[in-house]
This record gives C-alpha cells, structure tokens and sequence, in this order.
C-alpha cells in the first residue's frame, strides 16, 4: 500500500484512524475557523444520499418542508429557562450588521424551537389549524470546545422537525413516531442497529419534558447518540403563547414535539462498519456502490477500456451507482486501496484475458474470495449482491453490538465493562450518583431502552432501588 | 370573493400586490428580525421543484455539490480588493461565541469565494486536478436595507457554482455554459424568457472580470435579475494562491468562475406571471399542479366525495401533483377563489350531477371556458393540458415582454419608455454617464444582449459614440 494511503490501525488507536479516514477518503478537510468542517463533493454525496431517504420518510409521514431564519433575537432564547440554560453556553452571536452595531444582539440558530414557536403563535388559532407537521433543513451553530468533525462541529448540517397537537397524546405518538423513523434510517439505510429508548432527566434535551433517543456501538465499543426526539409538553407553547380554540371554544395550548437527525450520522456510518483499511460504506447510501478499475497494459489498454466502458454503461442501466476508474497515473494496485479507503462496497476487475474469457473479477469490501463471473451476466447480479452487502453489514454490527453489551451488577464489572463497550444496569435515578459515575468511570447513561424486559434491582453504584423499573445502558460516548 | 381572499389590483399599487400576495398565498411571512423571511410550506415546495431541477441540471453539467462553512474570518473578505469593498457595508459580523469575545470577528458568508478559494489552494496543486466543478446550497447574509421578501432579504437561499480550470478560455466557457443552464431553467421550468447577456462594468460582481446575466421582465415593466453567472479571472487565484503545476511543469494560477441563482426567482416567478387574482403557478414548479374541488350537499356528499377520491387517486397515478380540497368547512366558492390566489394552474369541479354524468368540470388558471370531461379520459388527459399551460404561460409573458420593449434614440423618449418598461439604447460605458442616467431616470443597465445585433450609434444621454458596439437595455429595475 502506497504510504500515502495508509490509515492508522484501529487497534492501535481508533481516534487517530478517525482523523485518518475521514481526511484520506476525502469526507471532509478542516475549514479555517476553528471547529467548523467542509464537506467534500464525497463526504456530502453520503449525506444526499441520506437526506434524499430521510426526506422521502419524513414526507411520507405527513410532514412538510418549511424554511425558518439564522438569526434568532436573544431575548427570545431566555423566554424558555431550560432552553436558555442548555444552549447560553455554545452560542455565536452577531453584534454588528450593515456597518453598525445592532440594537439587540442575534444568536445563530443552535436550534429553532423558539423562532418557529414565534410564528406559530401567529399562525395557530384553531383546532382546525392542528396538526402542524413541520421540517426543515439547515444549518446550526453551537460553539464547541472538543470538536471533532461530523461528531461535534461548530456549524453541522441536519433535519430539526417541529410539530404542534391539540392533545397530549397525539403529540407523544409522534414524537416515538419520528423516533422510529430514524431507527429505521439507521437500520435500513446506515445498516447500523441502534437501541430506542429514552435519555434520563439528566441528558434530556433542555426544555423538553423528556427525549428519546437512538444509539448505535461504534467499533471501539463507545457509543453514539445518532438522532433524537423530544415531547416538549406545553413548555414552548406557555413560552411563546401558542394557543388555539378547541372544538369545545375553550382556549388551549398546543402540544409540541421536535427532532432531529445531522450529519453526526455520518461519524455513525465510519465508526460502525470501518476497518483499518479505511470506510465501508453501506450500500443503500454509498456514493459509489460499484467501482470498475480496469487492468491493462499499453498495447491492451483500448480493448480492456472499451469492455469496461460497455460494461458500465449496462451496469448503469441496471440502476447501480458505478465508477470507472480510468485514470492512467495510478497501478490496479494503488486504486484497489483507494477505493478499499474510500469504502465502496463493490469492486469489478477487469484485464486483457477477462475480456477474451468474457468474465469479469467480482470482490467485495467485506472480504471473502474473488469471484469470475460472465460479462452478460453482471450487471443483472449486482443489485442483489448489494442488498446481499448490506444485509452481511447489519449482521456484523448487530453481532459486534452483542457481543459487546453486558449485564452488570457490582460497580468493578461495571468499570470494567464500560471499558470496552455497553453495560446493562440497574440504576437508582438521582443526578448526583448519575454524575458520578460519569466521573469516576467517564461513561454516562445512554438510555432507557423500551425493549429492556420489566426487572427489579438495585443501584449499580449507590445500591438504592433501581428508578426505571428495568436496566439502563451505559456507555462512554462520543 | 371573501374579504380576506382579496390582494390589491396590480395596477392600483404593484407593490401592495405583491406583498398582499405572497402572504396571502401563504408563499412567506416576517421573521422576527427585520429583513428576514419564513418560508411557509407552500413557498418551500416551489423552492424545492425549482432546486431539484437545477439540482439536475447543475450534476449533468459534472458539477458535484459541497459544503463549505457559514463563518468566515474577516481577514478572507480582505484579500480581494473590490470583494470587501462591495460586500462590507453588507456583513453580519459574529463578535462573541461560546461565551466569550472572538480574536478575529467572522463574518457570516455573503458568498463564499474566499473560503472556497482557501480550500482550494491546499486541495489543487496539479494540472491533474483540474478542472474543479463545485455547487453548493446554503444560506447567506447579506444586510440589506430595503428588505423585499424573495427579492431582498437579510439571508437568502441559494445554490453557488464555483469552478477552477487551467486556461481562461475553459472558465470563460462555464462561465457562459451555467449562464445558459439559467436560462434553461428559467424559459423550460419557470415559463419566464429571459435576455441573457453581459453586465456593465458598474453593476458587475464585485471582484469579477465580468458578469454575465439573465433578465426579466416582470408584469409592471420593471427588471428583475434572475441569476448570474461571474468570470472571475486570476482575481480569486491570486489572492489565495490557488495555483497548480501545468502539464509542461510550470506553476501556474487557475482560472475561476462563480455563478448564483437565489430564491429570487421565486419572486420573478410571482411577477412574471400573477394577477389580480393571485399567482399563476408554471405547472413544472407548480408544488400543486391540479386541485379537485368537490362540490356537495350534506345528501350527496359521500357519493361526491367517493367520486372524488377515485378521480385523485388515478391524477396522482398518471404523475400529476393534484390536491383534493375536502375541507367542509368552506364553499366551493371559496375555495375557487383560494387555488387561484395559490396560482394552481387546472381546477377540476365535481357535483353530484357531474358524478352521475360520468363527467367532471375542468377549468384552466391562465381562463376560457370551462369544459367538460368524461371522468375516465381526464386522468390521462392532465398532464398534456400542464404542458400546454407552460407553453400558454410562457407565450403570454413573451408577448408582453415584447410589447414592454423598444428601441429608443433620444433621452426624452427614453425616460418615458423606461416608465412603462426596458429601453434598448446606446450608451457611451462611462460610469458617470450611467451613473447620471440612474439619478434621472432611476434606470440602470440591465445588460448588453449576447443576441442583439451589431450597431453603432451614440448614447442616448450625452451623444458620445456607443462602447459596446450594440444597443443595452436599461430599466428600473427590482
């Protein structure tokens, strides 16, 4: 492998191979402030791909795009005391615009519970009016002390939906709704199996009632919180005076709930498949799912290029995003690592003495033998053996999951545990044992999850009853 | 019609048209900081037509999309001399973030020439990786101190092209090539003929070799610029450095460009074509293309309602975007008046005696009769009548486009022309001059039309001799 092209093992430490990966596929490049990344044409083509799947979901599930604006007057972030509380600490705020400082200071949108609840209060009246199902796509800001792209950047891409009912009960189906949603994006799109279930009161989302959330194992055993959902009660609709008249004339607030997946998914996707050979991509999002890397010398290099052009063209037609690398500079050698890097599921071969044999090499980024199969024959097989590809690529991480979660109950276990992936405990609920644990161990509760079997015990640290009526996981996350 | 239906003619006051309009066609509100707007679901869609095609456009051109960040060191801004000149008065500048004052103010992107140049010059080093063909879609700020929604707003949605290429004559080929993909875009999908050409020296990008330009002709006469297209020379290059070794091994600086189109077109769109009575939709961007209304008694609204849903259900499977209107609480008549302010270009009627006839009403937005359709041949019938409407749009804003312009060789004249619509007139290209004619006129020079033909004159106001060996169009212009 040509030096250039090497990554650190993982093994030998996993966030140096992080960094490696995410430069040398070329996902991304640090941008000049400090915290903020650039999405390379690779590293966004992922994140279309998942927006286009998203977006379908979201749609599908009764909502609309809308746009809101950057800027948020401050005043209006200090109308709700939790929300002011969590997010006061990671904002940016404009001062000066147009030449002159400004009469109130703008933040840069962290998130957008607080302008959209401005113009709802506008919008609602009635209990016609409800539902309002809303997205929309943007940007955000919050000023980070530890970034790391895609995992905590101080300006990241995602969805943020909001919605406003008329009852209680609507408004908590729709936020385990959109929870499934994204679990299901996770599972049938990233292959990545995550857990649902809720955060506890501690690592709830500031102003919400409660949030729920998914997480994914990354391949050190760490966690990863890859999307969330907030029932936010009446705390919004009180802070902003969202209200409609209901079928019985009596004036009410609105119920609201908000969600929100971002390119944090993407650090998912690397650190839940890649291996120390660089990305494997899933097949459902990858940019390239099928590359072409022809092998030729001078004198065969017409003939071997223009098998491999016609085979593309019929790969194509099959509906497969495929790639000729034709690129004279490099060896076959040098692009089989660049595209093992690159993570592409699929890789075709083909030299002067395939052409003549009228077969063509087959191997896949997940290993396992090389495989001739007949030109004719191909490009009517790859769509299965993407689907076979990401099939394998969910078993593999939902096997590594297994294999890295355990029961737990004494606190040395525990610690012991949480060293190399999730432990399943009882907990007793208060903040302060919460706290400390995290101190002592670095591993924080991840969530409450709501397939976890009913079960009695007691605090894994503190020894107290447990809160939650069944285990809770553990996990150092990122 | 219903009192909160009604806008403003266009003749009694365009511009209260306009803003009656486009809020009451739920397209927009205000946001809570002057000069921004919310895009409300309805407008979004529009947007998210008018994006996917160009989307399209812009990748079957071998553009691939990126992202780059919002913030950007005031320092960049510096580096290009006319740049910071014309985009200083405009800046949103972040001084605080995190909780504390910044070393370097950021200034929120007003475009993003300069930090894409920055990247560039550390991803670019050989003739190899070039040409370099980029978009992306983002918000950007730009200060504005008359606010327009869709026209002039504090941020804006756009997509912005940037391209690197070895030689000039490439760039200046993309520079014309994404031009003309505007322009596609703008006769094929918003229905609305465009001139493209050349700007002035004055009203150029600043920090551009020149810009060129697609205008509109909007129903008060008024221009309005819908996209534009920049070659940007060296200029860019040699303010970051962005250089590359040449196949015959010398260092050389590339060639860019950078091209533009905004959520203005949205507002090109509402003025090219509305009415009094509201939008008038072009059916390829339309968000709802057909809207069934269902008329009924409470006796026969099941049998209207089932006939109805049936009819929907097979518009939708022909590959119309029709809505069904079965809001009970309103009248038909209302509801009439409702599609055509939201611009839906066909309106099918449907009674109990339709059901029973086997028949439904259709009706055009653009007028003439209403006719009668058996409810079997209407499905498959809808989407050749939305071609036709496109082609009828176009037609109409063509035919008074053409009546909005003419020739004109003296000033007098050419101040009355510049009150009802464009004047095609000579000009000497001196700034002053131009400059005295905006003051006197409160026309500017729109272009100088690739397609006029050569001739020679003198100009209009001070009788020197023409500089551009053609006639230029000047208007007021939004």
């Amino acid at each position: 492998m040509a030096k250039e092209q090497g990554v650190t093992p993982q093994s030998q430490d996993f966030s140096e191979w992080y960094i490696d990966v995410i430069q040398k596929a070329e996902l991304v490049d640090y941008g000049p402030v400090r915290g903020t990344m650039v999405m390379r044409p690779y590293g966004y083509a992922l994140w279309e791909n998942l927006q286009r799947e998203l977006d379908r979901m979201i749609k599908e599930t009764g909502h609309e795009n809308a746009y809101f604006p950057l800027f948020i007057p401050m005043s209006f972030l200090q109308k709700e005391a939790e929300h002011v509380e969590g997010f006061a600490p990671e904002l940016a705020v404009v001062t000066h615009a147009g030449g002159e400082e400004l009469e109130e200071p703008l933040a840069v949108r962290p998130t957008s519970e607080t302008v959209i609840g401005y113009m709802w209060s506008k919008w609602i009246s009635s209990w016609r009016d409800l539902p309002v199902l809303m997205n929309q796509w943007a940007n955000v800001v919050r000023w980070e002390k530890r970034p790391r792209p895609f995992l905590r950047t101080t300006e990241f891409l995602w969805q943020e939906g909001h919605t406003a009912h008329a009852t209680r009960e609507e408004a908590e189906e729709e936020t385990r709704r959109m929870l499934g949603v994204y679990a299901q994006l996770a599972r049938d799109y990233a292959a990545i199996p995550v857990w649902e279930g809720m955060k506890t009161e501690k690592e709830k989302f500031a102003g919400a009632v409660y949030t729920t959330t998914i997480e994914a194992m990354m391949r050190d055993g760490k966690a990863l919180q890859a999307g969330t959902s907030h029932f936010l009660g009446q705390n919004f609709a009180r802070a902003f005076e969202i209200t409609f008249q209901d079928q019985d004339l009596e004036e009410k607030y609105v119920w609201t709930t908000s969600w929100g997946l971002s390119t944090r998914m993407i650090g998912a996707i690397i650190m839940a498949h890649g291996d120390d050979q660089g990305l494997i991509l899933p097949p459902r999002l990858a940019p390239i799912q099928v590359v072409v890397v022809p092998i030729y010398r001078k004198n065969t290099r017409e003939v071997v290029l223009e098998a491999a052009r016609e085979l593309v063209r019929e790969i194509r037609a099959a509906g497969v995003r495929v790639h000729l690398d034709d690129r004279d500079q490099y060896s076959p050698g040098y692009k089989f690592n660049e595209w093992e890097l690159k993570g592409v599921p699929l890789r075709i071969e083909i030299g002067p003495r395939d052409v003549e044999a009228g077969h063509a090499v087959l191997k896949s980024r997940l290993g396992g033998e090389k495989e001739f199969i007949g030109l004719r024959d191909l490009p009517g097989l790859l769509p299965e053996r993407l689907e076979g590809f990401h099939r394998a690529l969910y078993e593999r991480a939902l096997a590594f999951r297994e294999a890295g979660v355990r029961r737990v109950d004494d606190y040395d276990a525990f610690k012991a545990q949480v060293e190399r992936g999730f432990a399943a405990a009882f907990h007793c609920g208060e903040a302060v044992c919460e706290k400390a644990i995290q101190e002592e161990t670095k591993a924080t509760t991840r969530l409450i999850p709501f397939d976890f079997p009913e079960e009695e015990g007691v605090c894994v640290r503190c020894g107290r009853p447990s809160a939650y009526g069944k285990r809770v996981l553990f996990a150092k996350a990122y």
